[in-house]
Formats: C-alpha cells, structure tokens, sequence
C-alpha cells in the first residue's frame, strides 16, 4: 500500500516520551502535566459511571456540558454563543481542529498556517486534498508579518488558522493581530481557525485574545479549546469547538462521523466542576506562572538562554552555547546522554530555520523541575 | 459555507434518540444497552485515575491493552499479531473505521459497501474524494451475492467493507463467504475493512467468521472491533484496528492526528479487566440470546413479522400487516403515536427497496423489553 502521507512518521512527542522512557529521562519534551486533575473532577467521572451514564452521549456533547462551555464563552469573552447550535464537544481539540479542517477544506485549496505549526495541521490539511501554505513566524518573538499573509493569499485559500498561546513558543496575538486578521479576511471566503487550547494560560496580566472577543472574527471563525490542558488530564481527551451555527452544523456532520460523541461519564463531570468551581480557570495564570517563573530560575545557572514566555507551559531555550548542531540532533543526545527529554523545533516547520532552540515543558511538580533543570545545568 | 457532505444531515441514530426523549417512548432505537458495564471495570477506571492515569496514554494504545487484544485474537480467531505493530487502539470503532477509509482511499478510487450499511461508511468515503459503490443484500436473508461483487469491481475499486455480524440485520457471514470473498480480492490491490464490532454477539452456537481466521484475507484486511458493544458502555467511545503492520503503519498515520490517542483510564480498565475475566465475552453469546429470544416471546402476539437473527442485538421486524407506509414515516409515528422507538432501514440504504422493516434492539432490560413489546403488541 502506497501512503497517503508520504512526509508523516511517528510524531516527536511519542518519539521523545518513547526515548524518555527508555533512557530513564526527566521527560520535558510531549507537554503534559506530572500533577494530578482535581479529585473533585475524578470524584465526579466516578459517580457518573456509578449513575449509570456510561452509554452514548449526545453526539453534539451533553446538553449540561454545552451550556458550560457557552456560559464562560460570555462570561470570559463577552461573546454570547449557543449551546445548541455554536458547541460541539470532541475527542480532545485534535479531534477538533481535524474535523474543523475536513468540513470547510476542500481539494486544491490552501490553508496557510504559521511555522513553526503544531504538527497535525498539515496532515489534517493535505488528507482534504489541500495544501498547506507556510509563512515562518519571526525570531525570537515568534510575532506575525501580516504583510506576509496578505501576500500570501490567493482565491485559492480557505482557511487561516492561528493559535494562541503560540505552541511550541508561547507567544500571544494581540488585540491588533486580531484587527489584521479581521481586516485580511474581510470580504472574502476564508474561515479562521483558532487553536486556543491553552486560553486559559496567559501571564503578566495579559488578557487572551480570542477571537471570539472580536465579533466579526467571531462570525466566521471555528475555534478549538481543551480541557486537558485546562483542568491536567490531557489523557481524559476531551475537548470542544465554538462557531456560528451555520459552520458547526458543518463541523458536526463531520465530527458525527469521526468519532460519534465523546466519553460520556467525563462529560458529566467537567459540566459538573466547570458550574462549581469556576474559578479554576481563573487560577491557571498564577498556578502556571509561579512554575515559569520558578523553571527559569532553575535554568538561570545553564548555559541555555532562555527566550520569553508570553502564554503556555513550554520554556524555549537556545541551546547554542552547549553544542553546535541541529536541534534534532542535539535532542537525541540530551535525551541518551544528558538525560533530559526536550522537543526540537524542526518538525513544526516546513523549512526549518536553522535555528538552536528546543522546548522545555514546565507543566511539572517542583521535584521534576528541580531533576530536570540539575541535568541541564551540568551541560 | 457550501457543504462537503450535502447528503447528510443528523444521524438518524441520534434523531431518533430525540424524539424518544420527546415523547417518552421506550427507546429501542440506537443500539446501546440500558443495563451497566461489569461494576470491577468501573472500579478498575476509578483506580486507574486514582493512580495517576490521568496524562496522554501512547497514541497507538497501552502496551497492556494491546497485549490483551492480542492474545484474544490468537485466542479466538487462530491468528498471532504482533500487539506492537499490528493493534492500535482507537477512540470507538467509528474513529477506527474513519481513519481506515482515511489512510487507503484516495480520491476517484471505488469502496464496495453492501446496503442496508451503516451510515458512517459513505460520508467518510465521501470525504476522501472517493465514492461509495451500493450493492444491495437480499432480503429477507441480507446475504452477499458475489457474483455482484465481481461485476462491480473496477480497476478503481480500492476496499470492500463487510460487517459482520450485520448492522442493521444481524446477519453473519460464513467460512464459504469469506473464500468467495477471497477469491475475488485475490491478485487486486483492494484492501478489505471488516467492521467487527458485534464479533462476540453470535447465536445458536455458530462461531463468528472473523476474517482473522482466514489468513489470506486477515494479510489484507483491517478489522475493526469495540468493547462498547462487548462490555456494556458504548458511552466510554473504545474500539481497536488490527491489520498487518504495513497497513497498521498507514492507519497510525491518519489516527495519531484524528484523535491522537484515547481516554487513558478506560484502556487500563479494559486490560486489567481482559487479563482477570476473558470469560465475559465468552458468556455473551448465551447473554444476548435469552435476550433475543425473551424478545421475541414478548412480540409474539404482535402484528409484526419477526425476522430471523443470527448476531447482533437488533430484531428486525416486518410492520407491513400494521400499517402500509414508507419505513421512515412508521418510524415517526410509532415514536409519537405508539411510544416506541425503532429505527428505519431507509438511511442505511443509497436506494431503499420499499421494504417495510424497521430495526429493534434488544439490548435491554426484562422492563425496557416488556415495556416495549407491550407497546408494540397493542398496533
Ligand atoms: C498530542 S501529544 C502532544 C502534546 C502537545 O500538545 C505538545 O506536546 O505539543
Ligand atoms: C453511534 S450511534 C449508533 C449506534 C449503533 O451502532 C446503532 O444504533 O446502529
């Protein structure tokens, strides 16, 4: 059988967890939490089964969960959604941004992403048919040339798609990013894709930019959320998408058919937690921030410079000091040799850089960081 | 935003579910049991999460799980694979049959699919370019005629997809059927996808003709299997692919960016649970026909027409003597008229037959079951 994605192999975080694994590694590569969700939240999935929802749930997500997700959508962003018709729930935002990408791409068209990309919008884009088209973000501030991007429209182009927090480097759009973008699409076709599953971690008091706090981006855009990240169960694979009625009801047709629904007991539970404890969500900016803060300290010894961490939980650091090589390379040996499990930027980009960063994940207890930062502090 | 996919609309599986909520009608419509998964499965994902869980499972699925699969398909089916280049766990079977159609057909490539089929099989064909080529089952048997088969295959067709035990019939294949189907797909490049699911749900003593236990077939095929259906929680969205592993590699492709991976503490659930109790699934078959036949005792005075049912959990039933309208028409007014909900063949077929059959699931509780049939009894 000839393959259908001849450029796709196993993705580097398996890669990475699977060497992490191996050579006994502080894995700070694949990012996800070493800390444990809510018990509340586990407590809820438990009654859930034991209450005897543990047949299909609503296609669309439960009718409780959905409300959920709308009413901090209004509450957060100021943007009044239905839960009827703008909420689906997913199987995790991968499961999201895929379908959000087979129901509005078709073949010969293009969507232009940022690189370096989050690795599963090109293969998502390329099964429709479509291709990617990749404008590189600046370095070091990973900030967007919008100039670029009205260049690189064509009456072929379908689709933009951002996110922000940045993944891998933390980097934020701003209010006036949100103003370019809006004034880009502006009477054409192109629907905007927004990858904002880490929404809910920005610092230094900055505010996220959604697009769904900007109303004309907001009309025409899909944007894709998680709970993994927001509540540390990245394992729990659930997460959400929130567009006007007329482009859900496109994304669910395809979403119906991907997966069907969505673990129904962790439905129940997150609709739960999210209308009890809403203030979690609001927590996550100084719970986060205290751990950058404190990785970077860890680090400050190193002979890693360390870039700025706008958004996210993942520390960019050059690493140029250390070794002069590729930053795949240079990740193989940290992992067998310095004992450290990090992900290199090469396979977020079509044409990578040349750059000497990788990324460190800091969503870890202090006992991890401490473990991991000792190892990179004796390269 | 024009449609991809301007045939579907909302699952009739879910529409149905609606109106049965609506009216408070016995649902017997999407198939779900309304009795509980084992309560040591619950407990064992309650302590999955208690230990920690919690984060990505590999993408592929635990190493345990696959294991587990493994050994039950050497078990069962007389054929050895490998747990880790030919398993991969998926988030239902629905998500395993989606990125099976996704990895192997290509755009103006052919899928045989034998109608009644179920309705997730055409869209996801549809979205890859490809088309969907009907070839009617007889009726009442829902037998393959492959003479059919032979005459429809072009230099275009790319996979045949059978399904047994049979949505929505429960009709089941047979050793003779799989060498014809051999015979057929022998010295072509098509791939065959054999949707499982109800692989545990046979009656009368016959054994389920996994395409695994044909080793010319089982070299081509991917099989696609769910413990929703095995062990009661259709809601917990679990189901596996086994093929080859150059197939399994292409499979992996497209899954490890539909879904990534899948609800980590079920698959610790459903391992530990495989390991201490293979005899479940073994007990099913006896399970589910006293259920069927229960049903069928209790229908027996009704004006309905049983047909036969050799697998699954759906009776299909002839209404005709009843009323002498179109499936999808009877189906709504039994829903609101008769406080019952069926589901119609209609939606599983490109060209229905004007049969007057409609679909029942039995797998339901003595109450759900009496309730129902007593219902059915009074049109
Ligand atoms: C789905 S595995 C990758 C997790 C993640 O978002 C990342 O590490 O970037
Ligand atoms: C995924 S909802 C439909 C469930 C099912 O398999 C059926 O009712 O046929």
């Amino acid at each position: 059988i000839e393959t259908k994605l001849p450029k796709v192999g196993t993705t580097i975080f398996s890669v990475m967890s699977h060497l992490a694994l191996q050579h006994k590694a502080v894995n700070l590569g694949q990012g996800f939490p070493d800390f444990e969700p809510p018990e509340a939240l586990r407590d809820a999935l438990s009654r859930a089964m034991a209450d005897g929802l543990n047949q299909y749930a609503p296609g669309i997500g439960t009718a409780a969960l959905r409300e959920q997700i709308a009413l901090k959508t209004g509450r957060l962003y100021g943007h009044e959604v239905s839960p009827d018709s703008d909420v689906t729930v997913t199987s995790g935002a991968t499961e999201a941004l895929f379908a959000a990408i087979a129901a509005v791409v078709r073949a010969g068209e293009e969507v232009i992403v940022f690189d370096p990309a989050y690795d599963s919008y090109e293969p998502a884009i390329e099964l429709q048919g479509a291709r990617a088209v990749h404008i590189p973000l600046a370095v070091p501030s990973f900030s967007i040339d919008w100039q670029r991007v009205r260049d690189a429209i064509t009456p072929r182009t379908r689709m933009i798609l951002i996110n922000s927090p940045h993944n891998p480097s933390g980097a934020v759009l701003s209010a006036q990013d949100l103003d370019e973008l809006a004034a880009i699409v502006r009477d054409t076709p192109i629907v905007v894709l927004s990858d904002e599953v880490y929404e809910h971690i920005v610092y230094d008091g900055a505010e996220h930019q959604s697009v769904l706090r900007h109303p004309e981006l907001a009309a025409r855009s899909i944007v894709v959320s998680s709970f993994g990240k927001t509540y540390h169960c990245t394992g729990w694979k659930v997460g959400y998408a929130v567009a006007p009625a007329k482009l859900s009801a496109e994304f669910r047709k395809v979403h119906q058919y991907l997966t069907f629904c969505t673990f129904h007991p962790a439905q129940v539970a997150f609709a739960q937690f999210l209308a009890s404890t809403p203030e979690h969500y609001l927590e996550l900016p100084a719970f986060y921030q205290a751990k950058r803060d404190r990785f970077r300290q860890l680090l400050a010894p190193s002979r890693l410079k360390l870039l700025d961490v706008p958004g996210g939980y993942f520390q960019l650091v050059d690493y140029s000091a250390i070794r002069n090589e590729g930053d795949v390379a240079f990740c193989e040996w940290l992992v067998k040799e310095g004992g450290v499990a990090a992900i290199p930027l090469t396979p977020f980009y079509e044409k990578a850089p040349g750059t000497h960063l990788l990324r460190l994940c800091f969503a870890k207890s202090d006992a991890t960081m401490q473990a991991g930062a000792e190892r990179l502090c004796k390269l």
